[in-house]
């Protein structure tokens, strides 16, 4: 469980290819402070589970899966990526809660610089943006971001000048691949919503429905 | 309160079974390391407390509502078990929120192994999946994981290396009962939303509603 | 932060009313024995503010509001109390997150002793029950307890014999009114689906509405 606050960014020192999967071996130093086997670290937004680590860098393993829905293949040695360790247990219930399960990529399609903020336009599917709502949570590589726009193929966030230094969206053009998390409340409620819509749509509004209520 | 990350397999030592209520002995290193009389250990998932302890090993007395809603009647003496500790104060939710409340139980289906993945299918009842959603949280024998899949009796979960080797998932085969918890945050909204249908829906549509509505 | 696992049972040495306020003197030994002005302590799942202490006791300040909510009224010089110290740093949350401000109270009006579990059944208003879930946590007199039973006038939480040994279970009757925290995860969530549900109300039900349902 994370909350979307980046912690540092890290640089791949190398990627190991075996077949679909991938092993990534990373270089930071806040998030090696207190590493152990096993933890959990996102990755550009994605939980990956640490299976080794020395004084400056850690490795991780990505399952196919997590390849092909995420962002990962586009890294190479150098790349940048924004990191940050599961949330503490005396942390603050931030307002968003991670899970660290990409749901798919988005594709920043503009970059605008307002007064002190910048907004990006990111080009998504109708599958992601269908669970989303105005003014609530989206995680963009890892960094939880308010939905200030929303149509069903885009979505517009802001970003203050701080968390652009303090992660890789300084590094991101027109063009560049980004991670996208949808809110889990958003993902839990429209499946619901939409399973009981089913349940109550087999049963349509028909003629019979009115009469059954006195019409 | 757990994050289901397995911090160690025990073995079970001895079954004491009095009417209906169990009380087991397990023989564990790491989770006895600072354990204390009324501390919470989850067992394969189930939070029980601990009524005394010796070096190596800790007794727990099981609840017969406990033992009915979970795979603890399926163990015997030597039986590997997964183990851990509530979550420290300074510890890290590298899982998700894991109450140790089990909701039920699933049997395996079909493993297959896919690069450096194995997939679990999992076959349970729809009162447990309807609270589920795809790339949502499951914690399955304590071990917390992804919804790759999920139909209304079915939920697909994919396992690293490094967990099916910390974890009793590597004594598991098709036909193994596994213990299940839903995703709190899923069932809580769940819950809520279908309170809210409730009470929306005894508000049989009226008149009133109607002309309320301007129609 | 609290997590709902009693150290100790206090005994209410003076209660000194002004007004509608109160302060309590308490006898206790384990968690006096680092005890610091201003430290919080849970008496009976209320978090309550040290305002001065000696070897085996302690005072605290109530104010009127939380007299109010709470059964604090109905103790009397002699009167068994549990205490819980805050969460430490090298704590574990061997309940669930109790933060001490309790939301109301509940009347036992069931106790049924099966096996090695002693089921409570607790009348409370449906204020309470709306944010809870069944197999969820609810504190009870600052007990972390399990939901085993749930509508929307009453809960039924199972107590293991441990439990009630060392905390003041063991001095309630049928007719005992006890200290109800709702689940603060619950409770985040239930408000965060109203504040949405409040959002999509406000679009209210169109002519377009009906024409999409084929009316």
């Amino acid at each position: 469980m994370f909350t979307g606050i980046v912690e540092e960014t890290g640089t791949i020192q190398a990627i190991k290819k075996t077949g679909l999967s991938m092993a990534l071996t990373i270089a930071a130093s806040k998030v090696t402070s207190d590493v152990r086997l096993g933890d959990s670290i996102a990755v550009n937004g994605i939980c990956l589970t640490v299976t080794g680590f020395s004084d400056n860098q850690f490795t991780v393993d990505v399952m196919p899966e997590t390849v092909k829905a995420t962002s990962l293949n586009g890294l190479s040695k150098g790349s940048k990526v924004n990191l940050e360790r599961a949330m503490s247990a005396n942390g603050r219930f931030g307002g968003h809660f991670v899970s660290g399960h990409v749901d798919g990529t988005a594709e920043i399609t503009r970059i605008e610089k307002k007064s002190n903020a910048v907004y990006y336009d990111l080009k998504l599917s109708p599958e992601l943006t269908k669970t989303l709502v105005l003014k609530g949570s989206i995680t963009v590589d890892g960094v939880s971001s308010t939905i200030f726009g929303l149509s069903d193929e885009s979505v517009t966030v802001s970003v203050i000048p701080h968390t652009i230094s303090e992660t890789i969206f300084r590094t991101k053009a027109v063009g560049s691949i980004v991670n996208i998390e949808c809110d889990m409340i958003g993902k839990y409620l429209y499946r619901f919503l939409h399973k009981t819509e089913q349940t109550k749509s087999n049963q349509t509004i028909t003629e019979a429905f009115f009469s059954e209520n006195g019409f």
